[in-house]
């Protein structure tokens, strides 16, 4: 999900990268860098994000738990409801499989951001189609 | 969205490769081929649909348009309607950018298959979850 | 080896993208584009090399075969001599299997490449690495 | 280097998963798992190779630092000179920046290991080339 929200932003005309990528540069100061984590607790993305935060990022998390280690790391936490890998019994809110519905509601939620930014920015379709691969 | 796909029918225990990534061994006869393009005429995904047809894999697509190249080399085609990032006027059936309403349903459909086959296959969320990187 | 090449380039200063990635834009007309196939056949680098050439980008090919698809494609060749998987018979230069020969070739040289650029440019070890992730 | 390491296996009849792309599976015990870090300190290297420590895979790490966390994580090590990314005054060995030289005498040293895997498990060109995607 991630990476389909960088693809949009770059449509959108800023300038996004994806940790783990070829080109992705060093975060510097002053960065906004953006978390997905279902549980918080996913160790790669906790290990970036403190990486992030010690270059002072700005960090934005996006999660379904507001207790989380990566919660504690953010400046701003936008909660995501959903279920993910490690919930059960009370907590399972969905019968589908690990994250796929934190997954569904991230990918709408993720996209109404972009909507809401195409419009915010006035960028119309066209001009987005030009900047696809 | 085919990415995931491909994750989610590795924790049901299908064996499966992403076509681009390091491990992906060449298309042998009789294997299963899923393409995915909301316009059915991105270049990379009818090369490489051609490739497996030639091959006698069984190829299914996966696009918003009947009438296309990549329909046009399936064995099963599955509809998937939806805004591709070529339609204007009349076609355009959403507010949002490029093939974002196709990537929204999509992402259920897809998901939909998966929660179909894990009841089919009687896979619990602990056995899909203990395959999880 | 071409996305070794880009993480240099970046690290040299230079605005670089990987064909394939999440955030790569649209090529446009007089970006510079890179091709490599030891081959010089590749289905989806000829395929991407041709959507450069028609939207008037400078397109440098590297490959091991001066008569090839990709090699008519280019404005400048960068022939590196090496055995490719079609090889066999007289063609094989190398004990090693598939491209093995060409790979390590052309990591040398675009390594070498980059060596230049970065005395040409002034460009000291701690700025660049400042640029990596 | 670990990509190609990892495609080059595949080509020789393993079955190899590279860590961080789609369709790679939780590891489990008894696996062989491969650490590539010139610094031997790469925080993502290490989280990801503590896990598979905690699965009790056997552990092979690649690093030119024989005293390193990643080496310390190792059932077998792997020393490759090289100068690496943190190295400066008598440190470094290289005129090239970054740790290209370590990346050139790995890319090597890899590709020697998958020739005697070939030799050892009488694997032709092309049996290997035809697992070529």
């Amino acid at each position: 999900m991630g990476k389909g929200f960088a693809m949009r932003l770059m449509h959108l005309g800023y300038t996004v990268y994806s940790v783990g990528e070829t080109i992705t540069p060093a975060v510097d100061k002053g960065d906004i860098y953006f978390s997905i984590s279902s549980s918080g607790e996913s160790d790669n993305v906790v290990v970036n994000t403190k990486k992030a935060k010690n270059k002072d990022c700005h960090v934005i998390v996006v999660t379904s738990k507001e207790i989380s280690t990566l919660a504690a790391l953010a400046e701003k936490v936008l909660i995501v409801p959903g279920t993910t890998k490690g919930d059960d019994g009370e907590q399972t809110k969905s019968v589908q499989l690990l994250s796929s519905l934190f997954d569904q509601s991230l990918h709408i939620v993720l996209d109404a951001l972009c909507l809401m930014l195409s419009y915010k920015n006035n960028i119309s379709n066209s001009e987005a189609t030009s900047k696809h691969w």
